[in-house]
């Protein structure tokens, strides 16, 4: 890519971003909007009873010129505000892109004013020719361009050496903040749930009796101190579907009663007298309700079947008095055969993902062994998809794929369009579609918790970005190559060293064009669409629920620690894609901000099991690095900065291995100390009668409470039934 | 190595194990011997106070001849004896033997009847001539000479996958059958000082105070109902040396004084008269006494000092009154800081390794990893040691690098002995010098527990025997080539079939020296040797302490194992060396039944804890054999089985994967059913209250004991300083 290209490519992003935050800012004024860009704010003003007052604004000249003190907003967001709005696992979110800023920051410093120069003032690749600039490739300012053996190189070797121990001595303090943060989050928080509650499975019963009096009887006789009751999980699965038919029904029905009646009868009555009766007789409206009130009645029946003599899972909720009793009792195995009285801790009510506990724990093994296959066939496939993609970097290649292109590919707008910009929106595209397959893997490996799912989620969709936008784009994409750099280790870093600078235009081109991906996310384009195209025809009821969206980690995370590992192999190599990681994290950093501030709400609170995660996708990039450049030294005739770089990977990992000896296990469990601290301040509140009281009945299968019968409004249903 | 030279070395040592034999039935008759052969009857007679009788039994002509009573009591020995005696570790250890003996049996009949005549039938390797048997290639037998492409490879396909189903079979209800007996033997046991105890470490001292004010502290405040007492770690190294110093001048004064005075004037005063007086002033009896009575002082003071004031180590042993509760302590983190209040399950008493003590948590950690870098490098190291030894089963090869060997070489029954037996004989000697090494090495790893100590070693040892015995000598001892062979993944199939087919005769001829190595096991010839020297000279005390040794089960089961690794990689390969393997595993099973039940006394129990390391070793052992399975049919051009093969090691993985999760929790800890059960039994028990007395002093460091203060028999040593 030459230089022009490059500022073809910027020029365009940058347009793209302002317009779309320009967009964003005037379209988020539109009360009709609030529902996309303000929900949790929507939802705070309902439960106020003053939705009314904030959909219902006056029209203002102001509300459609571009703004900026949403910026401000998000900027001036306050780390407590940001724990109490979006939880622990927010502050954490936003905490990678303050690391990723704090690492770029100083890695762009040393990038641009040392690497950079040094870079351009070797002649590997040229004449010295300093007229024409923007003729000349970017490689000019890599790597590559050092001469071979040259003592400049000792400048690189520097360089990894301090930006290695600035990203551990961040990472340490990062690790240490998040799990001090954590464990005084856990010290100031209520009486939650979860903290009392354990998740039994395999439960043996024997000689009869039903799975429920032998839980009782197990830790009645056991933990008779400690236990408070529990709940027997049941098979639900069959309700849950005529619970969906019942919902499904519903929103049609609303849907017909929205749509005013002379549309609907211009659309499909307008015939004789003849069908005009037949028609009212067979009024949608009236038909819906009564499917509707009959499938309702399914479900009042079967729920109360279910609830009084339901299969039984061999699953339980167990609740104890304290949390150190909850603790205690999950820590030690309960039974001489593992496969029974398996304990762990239950996720929060609210986090329960309840459809997994038809599996049993041999099943849960098998689809664990069929989903790991799974993802690396995902991998594969993707591989073949991206390796198309790749191709059109090379425009001699598409012309020979695509040969009545020619006369097109001649213009330079269009080629430069094309090798700067198409791979990588493709790229972009193409990849947003594998995150819910993932969660859909993680689902089926038996997790019992939403957390807990995309958590997995997140850790497969890393393994997938790595393998499908990094590697397969440095080695060009072929699925051999992959498997041959896997089985040929010791040629890894010669091989890397190779192939990876070779593609430092294209991964310069990708962070560039993620300003715009990144941008997109503020005016969230997909759920305007369809509010577009459902708000015209459709009078939407104003009291309806307002559906609060909730960030998908496991989609956001991964995405934005490939840009930390970009910028970590390119660090060396490619010292110009710094900036422009900058940029990405600087937009991502107020850009979510604003978003978790406004759109999202948490769904559940994991208390920063994120972060581990982020640590050790950290620790791999650089070790990546390390690799890279003992590759890249060999390359370019420096053996001694070769040999001499051997240390830092392996110092590195030893670090990392401190690390996880010193941090880790709080992200597990919480410690005794902490837990008999909690109970004791309980001890003697008043309101833990109450919370006992409502503990008893928090892990209930929403599938058979009454409320939830008919979809997400009962109150507005059940007159018309009645 | 031909047909004659293998008989040869089958001769030669069926010879020497029956001469072994032999000689070890009489010598075990002698009574002198009592206390190398029967060490265990000899301690157990002392007690019941009939010793004399013992050592004192008069001469009999029976006693001279050799006899065969011992194998039968050998083999009469039920489990239930070998329990009691043993412990569950000796049950384990000779169920090696009984799973082994019961593989190769099955592993056996089908090599010999099926896939040894199959392979002698090809005529890969030369022409149909059945006369001259004794000067053919003992690979006439293996696999090497069954046509390539020939469907009698077929019949090795099913063997593999006929072994590997029984294998799985037996090794799961092997691990069901030790952990069921893990489980039964501790619900039959008495209170254990260890099951009440945790050992807790890196305890925080803020703010004054001593530690032992600490733990108190945080334990009554924290576990105040189940809290019995504890017990912090003194700094004793210094004490140590004294004591050992003292026990040292006590030895030396004892031999003084056993020695005949005559051959003591004889030896150094036979001068003049004032010579002599001279002499006399300075008897060096007299001399050490007072020198032990010195240090005897001395040690008692520090004692006392140490006691007093010593330096506490931030490290201390916490009685509990119940075991649930110990366990439930252990199994919970006890401070937000994980490096802080650290607890483990504390070992038996008798199996704390008490100078460990003075490392920190960083120490341990940093001390792991440059033991991981020592192991590697010793395994190197030996390699290189291997590859002389290797280089004498080629004799030309010998013949050049010692030219003057020539005519000797030319001797067929010299080059016989040299190519069959003495490579084999060197590196049984050379690595029989291993484990004490690796022992240290684990030493240095901060185990507590002697019985981790050798756990960790015997897992070092199995490393250590697979790549220094098993792959130096296939890949002919280079270490280079080892290397090259795991940076190279994906040829490691295709180069095994080739190289280890290659080593069949050398490993034929290793597993027939084993029987004379493990039957010199039997006499104990170290033990013996040492005894013959020290015995004429110095009138032994007639009741001094008996020295019972026990089993270093670090060396002896990665020595077993590794014939199970041979047995199974050369099950395929060349089935001739499984009746040897079979004879082999015959021999270990009599030979040490008689050395538990005679010899070795445990020094602690585990609980069956190396199990576990028998049954990864199995599968293994499985997945090598299948990758060079798959490696020779690819060799033998029959893609068609290589490929079908393929699922099988899958399979494998997938079982052990099952077992682990299914079986090996149960050797971490015991389940809160069984600890509560223990604890509801012992309830009402009135030795609960000496037991608990018993308690608070049973984790003393010995170096503070005022009995142990001059060596092992202060009873004796007494007297003669009052």
């Amino acid at each position: 890519m030459i230089v022009s290209a490059l500022l073809t490519a910027v020029g365009l992003n940058l347009l793209f971003t302002v317009l779309l935050f320009a967009l964003y800012s005037i379209l988020r004024k539109l009360p009709g909007n609030l529902s996309i860009y303000a929900p949790r704010l929507l939802a705070a003003a309902r439960q106020a009873d003053d939705g009314e007052t904030l959909t219902r604004a006056h029209f203002n000249i102001d509300n459609i010129l571009p703004s900026v003190g949403w910026v401000r907003a998000a900027w001036r967001l306050s780390e407590e505000d940001l724990l109490a709005s979006s939880g622990l696992d927010g502050v954490v979110f936003i905490r990678i892109f303050v690391f990723c800023l704090r690492v770029f920051s100083v890695a762009g410093i040393i990038g641009i004013f040392v690497l950079v120069p040094v870079n351009y003032l070797g002649d590997q690749l040229s004449i010295d020719d300093f007229s024409d600039l923007p003729n000349k490739s970017i490689d000019l300012f890599s790597i590559s361009n050092v001469d071979n053996g040259s003592n400049r190189l000792w400048f690189h070797f520097s360089a990894a050496y301090i930006i290695t121990t600035f990203i551990c001595y961040l990472l340490y303090n990062e690790y240490k903040y998040i799990s001090d943060k954590r464990v005084s989050h856990f010290m100031a928080s209520k009486p939650m749930h979860n903290h009392f509650t354990i998740l039994v499975r395999g439960i043996p019963v024997r000689g009869g009796g039903s799975i429920s009096n032998t839980v009782e009887r197990f830790f009645m006789d056991y933990y008779s101190s400690t236990y408070l009751s529990h709940v027997v999980v049941r098979q639900t699965s069959k309700l849950r579907h005529l619970i969906n038919d019942a919902e499904n029904v519903y929103r049609r029905l609303t849907h017909l009663k929205s749509v005013p009646r002379t549309s609907q009868n211009v659309g499909s009555g307008a015939g004789t007298g003849g069908f005009f009766r037949r028609f009212v007789k067979k009024d949608p409206v009236i038909l819906y309700s009564k499917k509707l009130e009959g499938l309702e009645e399914n479900v009042r029946l079967y729920q109360s079947e279910v609830t009084m003599a339901g299969e039984e899972i061999p699953a339980a909720f167990v609740c104890f008095k304290s949390r150190f009793g909850a603790a205690s009792c999950v820590n030690i195995p309960q039974s001489d055969n593992p496969t029974e009285w398996v304990t762990e801790p239950a996720p929060e009510p609210r986090d329960v993902y309840w459809p997994f506990f038809s599996t049993s724990l041999t099943q849960i093994w098998i689809s664990k062994f069929i989903v790991f296959v799974a993802s690396i066939f995902l991998i594969i496939i993707f591989l073949l998809v991206a390796a198309f993609v790749q191709g059109l970097t090379y425009l001699e290649q598409l012309e020979i794929w695509l040969p009545f292109l020619k006369n097109v590919l001649k213009i330079a707008v269009v080629s430069q369009v094309i090798t700067g910009y198409l791979p990588s929106l493709l790229l972009h595209l193409l990849s947003s579609q594998i995150p819910p397959l993932m969660k859909l893997f993680s689902t089926m490996q038996g997790y019992i918790a939403n957390s807990e799912i995309e958590k997995s989620a997140c850790g497969k969709m890393l393994w997938f970005t790595i393998w499908s936008i990094f590697f397969a784009n440095v080695l060009t994409g072929s699925v051999t190559s992959q498997i041959q750099m896997l089985l040929d280790p010791k040629d890894i870093p010669a091989l890397l060293a190779v192939v990876v600078p070779a593609q430092a235009s294209f991964f310069i081109a990708y962070v560039v064009t993620s300003w715009t991906s990144v941008s997109s996310e503020l005016t969230q384009t997909m759920a305007l669409l369809s509010h577009l195209f459902t708000c015209p025809c459709s009078k939407k009821a104003s009291n309806e629920k307002i559906n609060e969206p909730s960030i998908s980690y496991h989609s956001e995370i991964p995405r934005i620690l490939l840009f930390g590992l970009l910028g970590l192999t390119y660090f060396i190599l490619a010292p110009l894609i710094l900036p422009f990681i900058l940029v990405y994290f600087g937009l991502g950093y107020i850009i979510y901000r604003n978003q978790l501030l406004n759109v999202y709400s948490p769904k559940y609170d994991t208390g920063g099991k994120f972060w581990p995660i982020v640590h050790n996708t950290t620790i791999f990039s650089l070790v990546l690095m390390h690799i890279i450049t003992i590759g890249i030294f060999g390359l370019k005739k420096l053996p001694l900065a070769s040999s001499l770089i051997l240390p830092l990977p392996i110092l590195t990992l030893l670090f990392n291995e401190y690390c996880n000896k010193r941090f880790s296990p709080i992200f597990r469990a919480y410690s005794a100390e902490a837990l008999i601290k909690k109970d004791r301040g309980d001890e003697n509140s008043p309101e833990m009668r109450d919370f006992y009281e409502k503990l008893v009945t928090a892990y209930r299968d929403p599938a058979l409470m009454p409320l939830n019968c008919s979809g997400t409004s009962n109150d507005r249903h059940s007159p018309l039934l009645s």
